[in-house]
This record gives C-alpha cells, structure tokens and sequence, in this order.
C-alpha cells in the first residue's frame, strides 16, 4: 500500500536523442507525472564494458526528479544482456527446443546460466550500492517480465533429471505415473531418461514446464534477497508480471510463470497490462487482469506498465486515456504508469508509442493526461487503501493449462493450437459472464494452495477447464461444496491427475459427486446446440456426453439426432451446496444465464448486473463504498447513482439519481 | 485364409494402471472377442535394458488368453525403441532432411543402422524363442506401419550411389536420364553425385525416395526370415500395412511403401483403416482400402487395426460400430481388430479412444461390439475364404503418385501440395464413382507389375494420373485396349517416362493411339467448364488442351471463349476396345457420368447402379453370391432382395422381396 | 541502342533429349528468330571436371547460328555451380540466416567467397578467350538474376563491420545513429558488433542488406571488368536484371539490387519480366518494369527473358503473345526474347514452358510467333532508337522499401508482411492510376541519386512511401516544389532518415512545408472511408492524422465519428510549386482523382487518359510520335487516331480516323 496514488512512466534518458531532461521533467509535472521507473533494461549502457560502470545517466535523473518532486523506481537491467557478454560467454544464451537462440533480443538468456548469474549479481550489487540511499527512490522492480525463455539445455536438462529422481525416488515410480510404457519409453536407470524436447508424453513435457517455471521462482527470489540486502525499509521490492499475450495483448494466464509462488518475494505484486483500444475497449483485461495480480496478495498493487499509445491500431480516442486510468483503480491500483513516456527513434518498438510521439510535442494524448494528472491528485487521498470482499471467485492453475496443451483431440490437433478455444479462453469466457454483471471476482491460485487456505470465504467457485489436477485439490473442491459452497464448473474438469495420468474411474472423478454427473464419451459438436438453458446455442470445440445421477437437473440438453440422450448442463446438491456442470463450450450468453442460476444458488446480489455501464466496486477502510461507474462505449449513457458524493466534483447525489456519462466517460462516487 | 472370423484388440498389459487381465480377459468374452494382438511397440518392456529380457506380461497374457480360448498374435517390438539404445548408439535415430530426428516417438529410427539392426535381431529372436511353441499363438505380426521414416544420412546416400550406378552404368547415363545438365548438376564422377536433399530435380529425388520404399521392402523380409525360423507351420506372418494419412484418415496409396513388394514376404496381407464417422461415414475408405489390401494377394485380408472409438470428433453414433464390423467383411477381411481395448492414460495417443474408454466401465460403445461379437461368430461359417471376381480395376502406381509431388505446375506450387488436388485425389475420384454404383473394384499395383500379368480377365481398367510410367507399362495398357479392353485414364497420365523424363513426342505418347487424342498445351482453368458428358460442370485444378484425332468421339467440350476450340472429355477405339480419356479435374457427377458411358463399353453390368444403399458381393467356394447391403444413412432405407437367406436371422426372401435397414444398418443374404 | 529490333530466345542445346540443332535453326528462320542467347547457367557441361574444358556445345551453337543469320549473346554460367566445386569447397555455398544452404538450386552461393571467384574467373576467361572473336557473337549477359542469396556467414559480417567502422568511424556514433541503447545493444569495442542475424534493430539490419546490395554491385562490375577484357568494340555487356517476385510475378523494385548502381558497369540494361497472361494480362507490369528498366540509362534496353508461354496458368490466349511482344517495344524495349526456346524434359522448371511445347511440334503459340517474327522484321527500321519525353517520374528507393519491412506496426507485424500492403504495392498504386490515364512514366532511382541530378525536367513527381530518407535528399524535393514541381506523396513518407532513425520533430519533417501537413498520431483504419476527393472510399492498411498548415486545402477527410477531425489528402503550395498529400491507403480510383488533380496542377496534358485502351508513346529521332494503342481486353474496340501512318500495313489515317483493334488486338501509328 502506497501513500498516494502514483500517475507515472518509464522513463530512459538512454534512449533520448538530445538531452531533453529539463523540458521532460517540465511536461511530466504539467501532466501530474510523480514517478519515473528507470534503469530496467539498460545493461548495456550502464555497464558498457565488463566491469566498468557509468552511472551518469541515472545519477542526473535520480538528482533531477527529487528536485522536481517525482519519485523514482529503481529497475534492476537484467533482462537485456550487453553483447560484449555474449561475446565472452555466448553460453548465456539459452538453448531451447529450436537449439540456441541468437543475440539481439531481450529475454534470450538460460537464467541458470552461471556467467549469466555472476555478471548479473556484479551489476546489480553495484547499481544498489549506488542508488539505494538516494532520497528519490521509493521502491525496486527486480527484472522485468521474466520467464524462462524456453531454456532446456543439457544443465537445464540435468537438474530436470536430479529433480524427477527426488520427486519419485525410483525410476519404476516414475514409469508409472508418467505411462513411459507407451511406446518403449521406459527408463530403468536415472541416466537413459531422455531429452524432454522430442517427447511425445504430455506428462513428461508438463512436468519440465513446471520445473522451468520454478526456475522463474528462484531466479526472482535471488535477484530480490540481493536487493534487499541494500534497500531501506521505506522502500519496496516488486516486480513486472505479465501475462498471456498469445491474442496478442494481455490475453489470460501467464504460462510461464506461477505469479502465486514469485508473489512470495515480492513486497507489493507489479504487472503490466496492454489491450485493445479505440473500438474494442470493454475494459475486461484491466478488470480480469487487476483482479488477478490483486488476488496474489489481497492488496492494492502496481500497473508498472500500460500503453498510453502503444500499437499502431491502439491510439486511443479522445477520452479513452483517462477512462483507462481510472478502470485500473477500479481493480485496486494505486500506481499506473506508462510504458513510457516518449517515443522511441530506433528499433523493434519504434512504433510502440509513448505518452510522446517522436517529436516531443503535446500531443492529444498528452493534453489528456494532464487531465489524468489532476484527477488522481484529486482522488490520491480516497483511493489508497482500497479493498474488495467479493463474493465470488475464479480457480486458475498453470498446470491445468500446460496440461490442455498436452490434450490432443485427433488429427494432430492440440486443444491450445493457435484460433483453437484454449485454456485461457475457458477462463475469459467465465470471467466474462461474471462482469457483463458487474459481479467482483477475486482469483484463486489452485497450484500451490496453502494447506490452510480458507475457501468458504466465497460462495461461488467457478473452475474453467481445471483438466489436470491433484486428489488433494478436488477433495477440497468437494468438501467446499459439501460445505455449502457453489462451485460452477465447465468439461475437461477433474480429467486427469497432477501428473496429467487421466483418472481411470468415470469423469470427472473426485467430482462426479459434487456435479452428479458422469461421462465416459466425449466428441467434437457438429451441428449440436443446447437447448433449455443454452436457449438453442450452437456447441462447438468440445462436448461430453453427460450422464446425469439421479436427482440432477438437466439444465441444457444437446439438441441433434443422437447426442440428445445426454445432458449439456447440470445442476446437482451435494450436502449444503450445489454443483452446476458445463459439459460443452458454447456461446457468452449461455454462460451467463448458467452464471445467473449459479449466483441465485449462491446468494450472491448482482444490483448492477443490468447496468448500462459497468460498475466496480471497492471498500475503504471505514467499510463505506467506492463506487465506479465506467462508460466503455461512444455513447452517451445515464446510470443511477445511490446516495453518494462524487470524489472529483464533490456533487452530492440522492439516492435513485440519474447522473449522465458522456462517451468514455466515468464516475466515482463514495456512497 | 483363417478358420474362422477374427473379432479382436489389441492389448497393452504393459499399459494398465492396476491389474486387470481377468476382469479385461471376463469382458473380451462377454463382447465375442476371440483375439488380441500383443507385443508390439513395447521393447522397453521386454528388454528394460540391453541384453537383460522380461517376458512375463507376455506369458500371463498369452497363458490367460489360452485359457480363455482367444487366440495371440505376437508383434514384434521393433517400431518404436528404447531409450537406452538412443542412448548408446545415438546414430539410429534417422537423420533427415530436417536433420537428425529427436527421441520420443515411434518411428525415428534408420532403418538401415547396423545398431538398430543388430539389437532389433536379437530382440526379436529372443521373442520367437520365447512365444514360438505358446499354444495361444496363431501368428506373427512383423513391426508396424512401417515406413523408412525420412532417413536420408550418408550412408544412406552412399548406398543410394552404389544404386545408381547399378542402374545406369555410366554418369554420362544417369545425366542424360535425368537432365542433369539443367542448372549445372551434371556429374562427371559418382562422388560428385550431391546431397539429393537439397535438389531441385525431380527425376532424382523421385527416385530417392523410390530407393528408400525399397529399404522397407528390405527391412520387413528380414524380419520375416527371421521370424519363419521360430514359427510353426500353422502360424501365419502378417505385416500393419498402413495408408496416406495426409487428410487425418486412411486417405489414398502409401506414398512411402510398395505395398505390393512387401506384401510378397507375408503370408496374409494385414493393414489398418481409419476412417470418419458420424455423418461423415459413407465406407468408402472401408471399401477402397479394403479393396487394396485384398488385391495384394488376391485373397481374404486382416484389418490389423481400426477404430472403435479413436479420434473425439469420431466417436460413433449408435449403430455405426456394427455397420462398419461388416463393411471390412464385405471387403473381404476375416478379421477385424479394434485398436485397441482400453483408452490409455498417458502421453500422446491418450485421445485416440480404445473399445474401452478410460474407466474401463462397459461403455455404449462396448455394449454395440458384444452385438457384433454375436454376429460374427454366426456369420462365421459363411463368411470365411470368400473371394471376388470383378470385372473392374483401377491401376496405381506409387512412381506416379511420387512424381506428381515434384511436378511444380506453377509460382512454386507443386500438384500435391497440402489443400490442393493431389495423386490419391485422383484415384478416390474415380474410385468413388465406382463405388457410388456399387461396382466391384479390384486394384493393378503398376510399379512391379509381373511380366506374366493377365490384364485381360477385367473388362474395364482405370487409370488414375499416371503421370509417370514405362514404355513397357503403357505398351502393356494399349495391348489391353487393342485386345478388347476399356481403359479410362484421367489428364497427366502418359506424360513422363518412369525417370520422371518428359515424353519428346505428343502426349500422351504411347496411349495417344489408345485414346486419339493428343495435346501440347494445358493450362490452370479459371471461369471453365464441362459441357456435353460434363453437363456444365466447373473444370478446376487442371485442364488439358485436347486435339482429338480422326473418328475420336468428344464427350464434353471446355465452355470458354477461347479453350471451346479444344475437348474435355473424349471417347476412342483402338483395336477391339475402347479408350475413355478424361483431360480435366471436375465434379464427382460428371465422373460418374463418364463412367456409366464406359461400363456399357466394358460390357458390365450394374445392377445395383441406383440401390437407395451400398451393396457389395462375394462369392463362396460354391459360386454362391453372398450380397451386403449397407446403409451408411440416418434413415431407413428399403431395399429389393433376391430370392436369398439372410445370413443372420436365417430369414428366407423370395425374389424381389423388400427388406428395411435402420439407420446405419445392415442386410447380409446368400442368393 | 541496338542496330535492329531483335526477336530472340534463350538456347540450351545442352538440355535437348536428342540433337535438334537444324530443325531448330529452320523452325527458327521460319518464326523470324534473329537471335538467341547461350552458355548461361551451363558451367558444369562447359566445365566437367575442374580445369577440363568442353565447348562443343557452344562451338556447334555459335557456328550454325551464324551460318543462319541469327546473332548470339553469350552468357557467362556464373549463377549455378557444378556439383565438383561445391564437393571440393563447401563454403561456396552462402551461409545465410537460416543456415548454410544445400547445394541442388542455381543462386545458392556466397558471391564473395574466394573459391567460387577463383573458379568463377577462371571459367569466364575460358569462355572469352574462345567466344569473343566469333562473328556471330554481338554481346554478353554476365551472370543472370545476381542477387545476394541472403550471404551472411563470418566472413560476410568481418566485412561488413568494417564498413561500419569506415561509416561512423566511432563506436559512440554508430550507437547514438543506430539507437543501440535500447534492449542493451550498445557496444564499446567493433569486436563487439553482434551477429546480425539475430538483431531485433532495423537501423542494423538494413545497413547490413544495404551492404549486401553493394556486395551484388562489386561482383557484377568484376564480372564486367573480366568480360570487357576480352570483348570487341562492337560487343555489349549487358546484365538480366529481375525484379521483386513476391506475388508470383515481376512485382516490383527488387529489394536485393541496387539496379541504379549495377548499371553502371552496363552498356545496356536489360531485364527479365514475367506477368500473368489470360484475363490478368493488363500490361501494366510490361509497362511498369520496362520504364524502370529505360530510365536507368534512358534509353533502350534489353528484354533479355519474358514467358513465351510459362507457367501453366499463363498458357495465353489466342493474340496474347503478339500484344506481348509489341506492349514492350511501347516501353522502350528494342529486343524480345523468350524464355525459352524449348520446354525441359526434367527437373524444376519442366512446367515453365518455352516457345515450343515438350513435343517440339509447332504449337499454336509457336504459330502465333510467326506473325510476330514477321511484325518485328517490318517494324524494325521505324522502331529502333526511340525515346521518351516524359514530364511525370516516380522516386523509388531501395533504402526505403528495406526499412519498411522493418516498421513493424505492431502485433508483431510488419508493413511488408507476406498478404499486407507493402512498398512495392504503394509503388504500383501510384504507377498504377498513371497508367490507367496513358501518362508516360519515368523512374527516378533516390537512393544514389547523382549531385547534379536535375529533376526538374519533370513537372510531376510521385513519391510513393519514401518512409527512410536522408535530409539531402528531402531538402532537393523540397527544393523541387519551390522550383515550381508538382510533388505528390504518399503516407509514411520521410518519416525516418537513411538510417532509419525516426526524425525527432513533426512528421514528415523537411516535407511538412512542401504539403503544408503535419501529423504525430496515426492508426489503423477500422470503418473509416475518404470523403471528398476520396468519394467514400475505405481506408485501409495505414491511416495518419493529418493537421493541415495554414492555407492548406483538404481535400478529403477521415469519415468517422473520431478521426473527422483530421485531414486524409490535402494540397498545398510551397514557393511556385504544390505538394499533394495522401494521408492513408485507399482504393485504385481515389488515388487516381488524387493524380487527376496532380496533373492539372502539374499541367500535364492527359489527351488518351479516357481511351477505351492503353495508350503509349515514343519519339524517333526526328521527334515524330510513334503511337501504340494496345487492347489488353477480350472485346473489339475502336480508337480515334490522329493523322498518321500504320506502321504494319502503311495505310494512311486522317486525324480522328476511327480505327477497329479486335481482341488483344494492337496498333502502331507515326503520327
């Protein structure tokens, strides 16, 4: 938790093709710019030969923002490695499934590498001993948007080995539980295990993509204890999560990296968040991703990165910017900074705008800022501290999603292919539904759950696609609807193990109970819609042939010739709770009307679900309401407001009132 | 020739999560099963490391199935290899032309190594040994699906070369053959005879690949001479023979196997068929692949594998499993073997569903194949050494099948690229117009034709794009016509000498006489179409400028205003016979429309031409016709019989009687 | 400027299946061929074995054409290497980004590796030393089609670094130029420069294509230099320069070669061009390629290759070939030659057909080319030494078409993706509205423009998409339009300088004041149309948000509810001249109401632009018109002549005269 509301940008006087400090710093306080993250992703420059250092750019923007007032995030620049390293140590690189990646990027390096890691080590202690009093600097963001890179070499490889053998003790326990029978896989000595890249067993491959983002874990947790062997208690340590971005933006689950276990070292969660504007503006990645990197902690967290520009097709209309700004509060920001703050003149994100284009020039962008600017002075004072208690939450899990691109439905084809429905896919198509009615979601980290973690502090669990996943975890699905709990669950659910070794008793196992359903035939829907609840909605990607248990509700049947013997959708009672089960992907509409039974089950009020805007809500800590009203469409729209003041004009408003909200327009108001 | 008919699975005791060889061997009887294929693909089990061997899943396998009355048949493991011989001898993995391939798959191995050869020997002698005098065994299945895999190393090349030179004594030879004088490729040394994986003619690498089918002619005799030293006299050998898998099923000719070659050091010609279902079930690819694996020797076949669950999106509708039991029987096939029992549950094939799905529970599926069990045991008698006389064959050739892929008609787009027209294509094509008037259909293997073949005993042969061919084979093809024959042949038959040389004279050379047409133009059609035989029809992916000779009969003219001068479709005679030549790719009716022109010219009957169902006929020993009748419909269909039995309610029929099929039903009768 | 009109064909005696040598002559002589050209791409039957030399082939060739009357030009074998020296060298072969390429293909080697010019000299010498004294030999193509086949191994890189050192001189300036900071590319020592093959900056990667153009440039000229040693006075050097074939066909300026600079070592351009044919055949790349290729020397030039009848989709219709043949001499061409005399028997190019069929029977285009033969022989003495006068000219440049390939717009695509608009599409946008209104076209070559270049000869230049362009060559633009030019310019035009760094003030920076615009927002075009000018046509690809200057007029807005605030085409007037601005893309007719517009401004007369066909116009030495009107279509049309003489038949037209032209049909008048 921060003590303000931070409006802020990256900032590189690296990259500046004259010196533009003072005439920066002169728009950046105009704009109500009071931070600047830098040094992240500059090696290069700051160490432009091995082991001599040139701190100059730092030290006179460190010097100039204090001056100015603009407080400084200190990035460790460790996810772009200088070519003279490459040159001395070319095995820095990391050699993946398409063998060893060339110099030029960011992010191509094997983090285990040990030149890699004393190199980086050297630079970081020095960056710290340098910076770390200087009176600018409030925080650190330790690397940046760090995965793994692919990295699979041979030391990769060997640790990978060292670790299945502490995992199974035996190779024959390992056979076992990975089916290495099939076709003559099996190993009977630790050294004849083979390279994971040319496997063709899902379990295997999953396993090292566990193990590779493990690595993500440690490599974070040593950059931070380095880190924090130099901070000031005043300052914090976080961190640049991002996500998924296989659409193209912000896109969903971040397959490489399990944010629940890198969360642990961090002293606040960071992410950056980048999605479609101008037509395709709905707000759900602020919303869903928000919600996701506030979950890690059940805190107010950083938006270290966002576009102000961004992609060519992303310039924003007029008033999208400050709509943007204020949709991350609503998911409970407190900082939201720009990548970055001007244009860049050469190479690869030339053309990833800035809050400047290339000249400089107060753009329209930037007169919007300005706005931006004085609205969060404005609302610093309201909006810090924030909470939510929501009522309903989402269970996501890496190994779910690396486990269904393992699933191979026929012809070759993987469930996760690229214009396939994929994991993430399931988990937006939930997500979806719960905030076209403005239902709050927090997001539960199914992997590494604590033993302790109390769930029946929600009344409604949805479970996308959880296809892989352990007796421990479906247990407490179960006992959590035993318990009184709704759990919302949709197909390829409770299918296979931790280990993805499908479960040999019917589907979906453990759960069978918890939905009263069961299936053992499953197939791709062809000229199949739901009826009933489905509203006659068109099946498609997947669908199971349901089974329902005695006293389970159909909700939707499969109309079509021969599949109309199963059910689509399911409502069942297992001790205090209730079940519904989702058999086959189809339309947002009829997972909405799942999601409106579901909610009624759970007892969960949806006052807005009919909005025309949607609305957010946040607690301070008095208990009162933070109520944000949010028009993401060109026209003009009126909302009923409760009794309420608003936090930017101080407006009172009667209960019942109707206050009206131009194009992308907002409202804020503490009821 | 077997016994009885075969109804079985293959079985993976090795596979299963816990043990269940009573309760599997319990349901096999209860469904009629009689025999399980084992054995094959699991090396790493039978011999866990070099030299040590374990056969107990074999012997309780085959000792329980001995007790149960259900006969073995032991493959050999060699398809797919253990790690540690990866591991120690890392050259037998194929290098092609993508390089070295990975481990993990089946199927990645030289089959040329002197490593893999030497423990593959010693694997399988040590089996024989073992299995040989088992009183459950009632044959041998040599590898699977065999294939050479890409491999293209050096010495592969090296033995390519040693090829060459037998075939053409001289490089002056091999020069002008294959027109290396084109783009500065001649040789004037065998050494200098370059890498064929970077050619760019079409004539050599034809002939590469032409090589490398015969190193699986090699390869699989060698096994089977190994094998024959172990087997008893009333054991058969059997080979998986499989097919072009290009559009996700049992598509066309083996592009990478002479079937025909390998089928000569087998005693039953075995193969598998995979095919679509639900509304996509029509058994066509039931009937062609059938059709060629009957033709191999003339002889009742083994369908070694097929589905019975398989891919998700075929998942069989009610009624379809027992359809497609009897359609391999109408083909021919003594015995049908699910692959396989149960699902498995892990690694790559864990969607590709079994007769069991993956709770072993008594599926829909598995009540469907305990009807089919019953059947077959009392269609047994019957339907057991059954053979064909059909007046109609289609004439394949793998040399045309491969030099279709190197014949680039344009901005670098080869005729068999993936989506467009390809060889097998063509030979479905007109395959399927017989099979849609329930014609009998044998096949030709072209490429080793025996000097003694009697053509003549078919009134009508077609021919596929027979874009390469020997003066031999098409000098044997005009003797047919001349002697009273009716050939049809399609657009790029004739055209290249079986060296993939272009014919110097007019296309389509030799068979211009058989035809009486001839033509040095062609060209992509665009806005074309068929009139006359053609009825308006759109020509597409390939037409050929027709100059028809004197007394040649034109069925169908090209609708264009320039390309109307030329003939789409002509009809010749030749001697006593007649020649149908077909100059451009267009609709599946006007196929069939010249077809029906060209059975009358045969002299064949088509009696069943217009039956609202399939039907397909056998004869017994006794000359009697046994007919099927085969609804691939979601709708009842009446059907007129002949004054016959039917074979499964011992029902009579009088003459003309009208017997309804269900959907997806079936009719077997003796007449 | 050749003494005659040449009809020739390219001739491989060393590829015929048997000796044809008379029959082709007199087939030859029968269709009017004057000429062939030899010996290209044929090293390895001309060289055999290192250092043993064979010119049989040659010797029987140049000896029977000249007993005939045809004249040769000899190639030199250069672009496709013997299978000896690639055995014995393997690293002639060019190592490339994607590796070390597989011999088999022409064009695959490294043009600077020592061993392949060591070997390439030697067999030029050979040749010379035995052609150049022949009598029938007129001149020398040297090599064909040279490009750099993407050599990029060490050897290539040590080069091109020290390039860079001689271009910057510094570390620190090559940095600051290239924006090296960025992603920790900086480097402080030249040993540092990292392989280029990986980089992620396109400043970098562009200079290196750049070098790798110079390096096609050097080898020609050495070629050239080698040739001229040995060639007669009387002999021409010539150079089969090609063009980019990215969709399937001559396609535009071909990025590999800077053909500005090869021609330099040229007596006589020449070319090859290929285009489609049946109701593509438009002209319009006859048209396009043949300016560009006369406007390098202005003057006439070779069509040293063009499709007699090529691929299989370009098979042409009846009268193509003959307007083929003339629509080049309307360019400026004064030779037509085919590739190739005869069809090949074997490998790649058996489907790209010559002037004779497989068959070498007399086609029908072979036919058709007896006309032309007859056509070209009376219309040599008027159609030999012709020129242009042209007022309008287009600046294309390779600098600017290489660094849009590196504008990556965002979502990882790049403006020159294979399917998107790229720089050769808004090349024949514009080329393509002049065209179509029967204005002469000159093209101007930016990227080595001369000092004392003088442009203003023109009274219009386009300037398509010029996005990298150095202040020189903008301030001689701008200096153009004050003169009193018209200059029209196309979106992403002198956005960036010669190193593509994004010039940091208002776009499009110096050009600003000649179109009287600025913009620093942009997008891409989602429901957004061109009103005015643009008559509602949709923009697509690439939008900018254009703020007209004072005094500018708009002639077509942004229809959309955001973007109207903003200009799309705007005129200006800077000093005498005006400067037309089109902001987006948009469609073939709103470019051409753009250029209507123009060329009043220009004062260009466009007395054909509304002929019912294409209308083009050279001068003879005298200044008489010489008039083509070509009828690209398959109806009759009727053209008013002017009082002239028919160059064919000699009749005699009065002005206005209405003259028939059937289908592809032609005319050539001297007025």
């Amino acid at each position: 938790m921060l003590k303000k509301l931070y409006y802020g940008v990256a900032y590189y006087d690296e990259y500046m093709p004259y010196d533009r400090l003072d005439e920066d710093i002169r728009m950046m306080k105009e704009a109500g710019i009071n931070l600047v993250r830098i040094a992240e992703s500059t090696w290069s420059t700051l160490e432009p030969r091995p082991g001599v250092f040139d701190y100059s750019h730092i030290d006179r923007v460190m010097d100039a923002m204090y001056k100015a007032g603009i407080d400084v995030i200190i990035g460790t620049p460790t996810y772009a490695i200088p070519s003279w390293l490459e040159k001395m140590h070319p095995e820095v690189l990391a050699e993946t499934k398409q063998g060893r990646r060339p110099y030029g990027a960011r992010q191509i390096m094997d983090i285990t590498s040990p030149a890699y890691l004393f190199y980086g080590e050297r630079v970081i202690r020095k960056l710290m001993e340098h910076v770390a009093n200087h009176p600018a600097v409030i925080g650190y963001q330790i690397d940046n948007e760090t995965k793994y890179y692919g990295t699979a070499g041979n030391n990769v490889q060997r640790m990978f080995v060292r670790y299945l053998r502490d995992k199974f003790g035996t190779t024959d326990a390992l056979n076992a539980e990975f089916g290495f029978d099939y076709w003559s896989n099996r190993v009977d000595a630790w050294e004849d295990v083979p390279d994971v890249r040319g496997t063709i067993n899902g379990s295997f491959a999953a396993e090292f993509e566990k193990f590779q983002r493990s690595l993500v874990t440690d490599f974070l947790a040593w950059q931070a204890a380095i880190v924090r062997e130099y901070a000031r208690p005043d300052q914090f340590v976080t961190h640049n999560l991002d996500f998924d971005f296989s659409r193209g933006h912000s896109s969903g689950v971040q397959p490489d990296v399990d944010h629940d276990e890198v969360a642990k070292c961090l002293d606040i969660a960071g992410c950056d968040i980048y999605h479609p504007t101008q037509d395709h503006l709905t707000g759900l990645e602020i919303a869903q991703f928000g919600d996701q990197i506030r979950s890690l902690k059940n805190a107010p967290y950083l938006v270290l990165e966002t576009e102000a520009q961004g992609f060519s097709m992303w310039t924003p209309y007029p008033g999208q910017l400050r709509l943007q700004a204020v949709s991350h509060l609503a998911s409970g920001a407190e900082m939201v900074e720009y990548w970055h703050w001007h244009s860049i003149h050469n190479a690869q994100e030339t053309y990833w705008k800035g809050l400047l284009s290339h000249d400089f020039k107060p753009s329209a962008v930037y007169q919007e800022a300005k706005i931006v600017g004085r609205e969060f002075a404005k609302l610093s004072p309201e909006l810090t501290g924030l909470h939510k208690e929501n009522k309903a939450a989402i269970l996501i899990s890496n190994i779910a999603l690396t486990s269904l691109k393992y699933f191979n439905i026929g012809m070759g084809m993987s469930f996760s292919r690229p214009g396939m429905l994929d994991y993430n896919g399931v988990v937006r198509w939930m997500y979806q539904s719960l905030y076209d009615m403005n239902i709050g979601v927090d997001f539960i980290y199914a992997d590494h759950l604590d033993e302790n973690a109390d769930l029946s502090k929600y009344s409604m669990i949805c479970v996308p696609a959880l296809y892989a996943a352990s007796e421990e975890l479906l247990g407490k699905l179960l006992d959590y609807e035993k318990n009184g709990g709704t759990l919302v669950a949709t197909f390829k659910t409770a299918f296979a193990n931790e280990n993805i070794k499908v479960y040999h008793d019917e589907a979906p196992h453990t759960l069978a109970k918890a939905f009263g359903v069961s299936y053992s035939q499953f197939t791709i829907p062809e000229k199949v819609s739901v009826s009933g609840i489905g509203g006659g909605a068109p099946a498609d990607a997947w669908m199971e042939l349901l089974i329902p248990g005695e006293g389970t509700e159909v909700l939707g049947r499969y109309e079509h010739p021969y599949w109309k013997a199963y059910a689509a959708v399911t409502r069942a009672h297992c001790g205090e709770g209730t079940g519904y089960y989702v058999g086959c992907h189809t339309t947002d509409a009829a997972m909405r009307a799942v999601m409106e039974e579901a909610l009624r089950s759970a007892g969960i009020d949806a006052p807005y679900a009919d909005a025309p805007v949607k609305v957010r809500v946040s607690l301070n800590e008095k208990g009162e309401r933070i109520l944000f009203f949010l028009n993401y469409s060109m026209e003009e729209k009126t909302v009923q407001v409760p009794a309420s003041v608003n936090l930017i004009t101080d407006e009172q408003y009667q209960n019942g009132q109707e206050v009206a909200l131009g194009d992308w327009g907002y409202l804020i108001v503490k009821a």
